[in-house]
């Protein structure tokens, strides 16, 4: 039997903020809304919650008559628990055979009457946080197929939103793309992929390797990256994630105003051009043709005009394509892919 | 409050190979008798088995008596389950009071009566291969004493055996040194330690972390490798690994015949610089000072005269100190070790 990635997520959803008003606190459906509008149907407010996500306002009963197939707990509550008039919620739609999805750390089996309603019609209790229990060991075999890689100088420097940015960019084109998911936000919006940060080490680049299956030749998988190879934190993710995902190509992620390792105080971010060259030489390995096709950098505390010079001197520094993919798009570096691609494939690389 | 690493394994330990006769599934306790003499106090067979550990023989009653704490599982059965002769007699062991220590797959709480009888008697179920559950997240900070991380080509090659010799090799001349064990036998054999690679992958570096840490300035950590940064399939280990050790020190441990990786066919394996390069620019994320000192190499399928020549020829190559630990023993490297530390305190860069 073949593992497959995290239970698939049934759409549509709806999204619960309940009373959470708070756009920070509700990162998780804002995010919903923003990359998967095809999967969202409703969201769940609790009387006068001034949060809109600009869907319908449904009950339960309205969803269910709306086809709605889960309940996604669209938040991350205050001190991680959630409230009795949540659980009430929840425990209700369960017993109307709603999926629940949660990315939380709380355990949703240790909700009062979760299990027993989800037993009684058939709903799904889906953890995010939790991998799937079989997956293999990686055995780093080539598999047909296209594949980007995002990386980062760190964590948290806009690797998730540059593989969405880059998936729609190829989507609007009519090229077959898919983003597949390595976290848990992610993998609500794709509606399956593996938490890799959550595998038992022994088998993350494995995970990998079934989160981007064998697929047509001319088939992109966008794969959303983790950590970074410099972030002794979690480099090892990294690793394993890059291995697994043996990417024809990379797009390298980077904040530029940061100074220091996230997690690390007083280790400073590595060079673009460090980074670059350590996942080009560490991809090699189940890749040989692995190359940087791009930099999508996060330059929010620029203004505007900073931004534009700091783009211009990087990619005259370094030969790529650079943008800040929330002001400029992936278009630039869909081109580049491409483009890329294409002439490899002229070469007789294929 | 301060995680630690596995559970402390309490000696003295009775090893039981029951029926086990083969030498190749009784590798476990044919190692604590070889590497932890001081911890091994009798061996446990049933009537007729020809395989003698030299231990004394006992019965499980003369175990107590002579003081034992601990009756370990010395083999891995064939198929991984154990026989009901075997489970009776680990019922036995627990009501007793004797801790049972177990690196197979199979859950010790599965055994009929297993648990029950330990919770009369306070004995305790260990299971190796499960982490403990409160890693920290690693942090990167420098942490005082020297430390030495054995990396490889590849799996198996080696890293636990040149540890363990390396270890032996400073203690015998009162140096203060501990090994440091990252692996299931390995934690037998030290009493303590964490199986690296069944933590989830978030957690990998800080599991380094709490595994050698903060000591004295001339107090040695020998650390137990894990797979290598050239084995897709465990790259990832590998390099949290590196990442939390922050070695002064690597040695390189590396199989002369071998051609390709073991778990992935048609990968070669890397040139040893190319392997040793690599640890390098990584390790110094976490520790600038990283250098190799050593290798290690397994030549068992080399004739004597071809042993010295391919081991001459590759010290030539690399400048570097290179025996067969179980040939030679790890007595030149760990001379080059102590010049190394010696020479780089006298430059100031302690």
């Amino acid at each position: 039997m073949t593992a497959k990635p995290s239970a698939n997520l049934r759409a549509p959803y709806l999204l619960m903020i309940g009373d959470v008003s708070r756009h920070d606190f509700a990162k998780t459906a804002l995010g919903l809304v923003k990359w998967c509008p095809d999967r969202v149907a409703g969201q769940l407010r609790f009387d006068d919650n001034p949060l809109d996500l600009g869907l319908p306002d449904m009950s339960l009963e309205q969803a269910v008559q709306a086809g709605i197939k889960s309940l996604v707990i669209g938040v991350a509550p205050v001190g991680g628990q959630l409230s009795e008039r949540w659980q009430t919620v929840l425990v209700q739609a369960a017993s109307l055979g709603l999926d629940i999805i949660s990315g939380l750390h709380l355990r949703l089996n240790d909700i009062a009457g979760l299990t027993q309603a989800a037993e009684k019609t058939g709903a799904q209790l889906i953890e995010i946080r939790v991998p799937p229990t079989d997956i293999p060991i990686a055995n780093g075999k080539k598999r047909s197929g296209l594949r980007v890689l995002m990386v980062g100088t760190d964590c948290a420097v806009g690797k998730k939103y540059t593989a969405l940015a880059l998936t729609n960019s190829f989507q609007q084109r009519d090229i077959k793309a898919s983003f597949r998911a390595t976290g848990q936000t992610g993998i609500m919006i794709a509606g399956d992929g593996i938490p890799v940060d959550a595998v038992v080490s022994d088998f993350v680049a494995g995970a990998a390797e079934i989160i981007s299956p064998a697929n047509d030749p001319d088939h992109w998988d966008i794969i959303e990256g983790q950590g970074s190879l410099f972030n002794p934190s979690y480099a090892g993710v990294s690793l394993g994630l890059l291995h697994g995902s043996q990417p024809d190509f990379i797009i390298l992620c980077h904040d530029a105003t940061r100074s220091g390792i996230g997690s690390c105080p007083g280790l400073p971010l590595p060079s673009v051009k460090e980074c670059i060259d350590l996942n080009i030489r560490c991809g090699q390995l189940t890749n040989p043709a692995i190359r940087c096709a791009g930099i999508s950098v996060n330059t929010s505390a620029l203004e505007d005009k900073e931004r534009e010079t700091y783009l211009k001197q990087l990619s005259e520094q370094t030969g790529l394509v650079c943008v800040d993919s929330v002001i400029n798009g992936c278009d630039a570096i869909a081109d580049q892919l491409l483009a890329m691609e294409s002439s490899q494939r002229d070469e007789g690389h294929e």
